[in-house]
């Protein structure tokens, strides 16, 4: 039996490490990149570079960005007295696509995972506290997971003297979902957080 | 609204033109290179470039390979009375993995369809008359679908006066499935091509 030739393996191996990709559709991957014309492999390594050698950390939310700082963080229209606390600097794309959000984020870069052995040294939590204003408000906006819940009750823990309101994303029905498909856990969310109509 | 970093974009956007991928895995496949060492990027782009200049056809069979002829045509065991006719050289490496055809291949590199403007002409055809042997066989293995179907009789044509066996890939149920969720099509298929027990 013949196998593929090695630079072709060699390429299935490196898809294949990618989230979500198996060794099948690596193959049918790498397949694609063999039938495109040359340009296309040159155009996408060039993209992966480009966007390695450019994307870096804003000094002060720790998001990603082209320039430091941020185009939110030097954004003068935005309420800097408001301050949005992710996970990582996907959530805050995601966040904005809502288009209502108008203050700033603060982005951890991780979750609090005694597992995983990730502890609050290894977040960016030092900054925030410099970064909030007396009076302001912190929104957590960690995923509902048991290490997002931690690592809210641990930000709360730390800004508790601050003077600050600290609030969270509201628990609930997803928007277009159904009653009957939705899981105990978020339906007692819903319930206990229900609102006046 | 803010929205990703140019560069960040041009990447989801070159992740995006691969089959199967869409912008909301694309996106996970960006922030998974973000997240990752530098080296992991200039590995991947590396082993995609490397690929790109080592693969090319093999002057006999059609198929890829990194030295001309390919593995599989150079190699004297093989029995080159006996060839397979496949529409892809990722096929070969499927039939490959069955461990029991020892005969040659000969690569398409298509598939006749009309409607998107493939013809005979556009397909490695001609070097498959040079490479029939008198007395030899031929086992058309293109895709079981109406393209695959009008190919194989379509070099079924050609070949004919040829003196040669022709023959196709046997149709019929899939090892491991059940009746019950077998197609019309394959279960008339399997009847009509029954086997004595």
């Amino acid at each position: 039996m013949k196998s593929y030739p090695d630079s072709i393996k060699h390429l299935i191996e490196e898809f294949s490490r990618f989230p979500g990709i198996g060794k099948k559709t690596a193959q049918r991957l790498v397949f694609h990149i063999l039938k495109a014309p040359d340009e296309y492999a040159v155009h996408f390594s060039e993209a992966l570079m480009d966007m390695k050698m450019k994307i870096i950390n804003c000094s002060l939310c720790g998001g990603i960005t082209e320039q430091d700082p941020c185009n939110i963080c030097s954004d003068i229209k935005r309420d800097e007295t408001l301050i949005c606390v992710v996970e990582d600097s996907s959530n805050v794309f995601a966040l904005e696509k809502t288009n209502s959000f108008r203050g700033l984020y603060h982005v951890l870069g991780g979750i609090l995972s005694p597992l995983e052995g990730v502890g609050p040294q290894d977040l960016n939590l030092n900054s925030l506290l410099d970064r909030v204003k007396p009076q302001g408000e912190v929104v957590i906006a960690t995923n509902p997971s048991i290490e997002g819940d931690a690592t809210a009750l641990y930000i709360l823990k730390i800004l508790k003297d601050k003077n600050i309101k600290i609030t969270r994303l509201a628990r609930g029905l997803p928007v277009g979902g159904a009653l009957e498909f939705t899981d105990e856990a978020t339906l007692l969310q819903a319930l206990e957080g229900r609102t006046a109509l």
